[in-house]
């Protein structure tokens, strides 16, 4: 099992949520954060010494627990509704999970949950 | 030293933090998000292709750095509390977590946390 | 790649972003979080049997993604803006990461992304 976090822009959301949806992602939970990246997508003049700041934007962070297996087409899901080729489309990073339960039935395990 | 991450209704989370306050496990950071999970627990119809879609219902995520040997007295805290056999009783994630510090000590180590 | 995630004060916060700026680590994300720690910053009288419960403070978390190598430059950067030496400095933990993706490039790998 694999922790999967999306950051994405927010306009983006709701279509990247459906098409998960569609593909049989169901599970999810989405974080409104603020966030920058390697590249500024805005920026302000640091005036004491003239260097370029990065200013933090909106963004959605949408965490998942996916099966190893799926990873791939999660990945391909996303990119497929995120890609307009500009700078701040978002990223995707995948972690380890060691172990996991559902309350309601008591089911412990890696294969319990999904 | 682990990562736990619980995922837990609104209504029951003052409830779990005061039994996890009680059982000795003071550190937790709390995050406002929505979520859905394998079963629906709000749901719309897709007129489009009469397909029914998961609706996202505001979740408490709760993150906790713990020991390794107080993980599963963590998760039968929570479970106690949490427990009512119906769809959206939450789940409970853990993850492996390298190193940590304390900055007001300048202690580092999985140890010098916890 | 390790993921690092930053308790902070709020009121630190954006002195830490500056910092992180400056010392070249410009990705993050920002989550507004209540937590609790090991010692009570806040705290209230349990009624009923006289004991003393932890309350929940406003917190920044921050979470980046860097590379191995980088981490321990993130982490003196960190403590040289927030200690205080007073309980609520913050803290500082370390995870792993498997893998990561930029959407906008299609790159994947720890190295496509940083």
């Amino acid at each position: 099992m694999k922790e999967v976090m999306l950051i994405l822009r927010p306009k983006m959301y709701f279509k990247t949520k459906e098409a998960l949806d569609k593909a049989g992602f169901h599970s999810l939970n989405v974080h409104e954060v603020t966030g920058r990246g390697r590249e500024p997508v805005q920026y302000v003049l640091d005036e004491e010494n003239g260097e370029i700041r990065h200013r933090l934007v909106a963004k959605r962070l949408v965490d998942m627990f996916v099966r190893d297996e799926e990873v791939q087409d999660l990945i391909e899901t996303v990119v497929e509704v995120n890609k307009t080729n500009h700078a701040g489309d978002g990223k995707i990073f995948v972690m380890p999970v060691e172990d996991a339960m559902r309350v309601r039935t008591g089911e412990q395990g890696l294969e319990a949950i999904i």
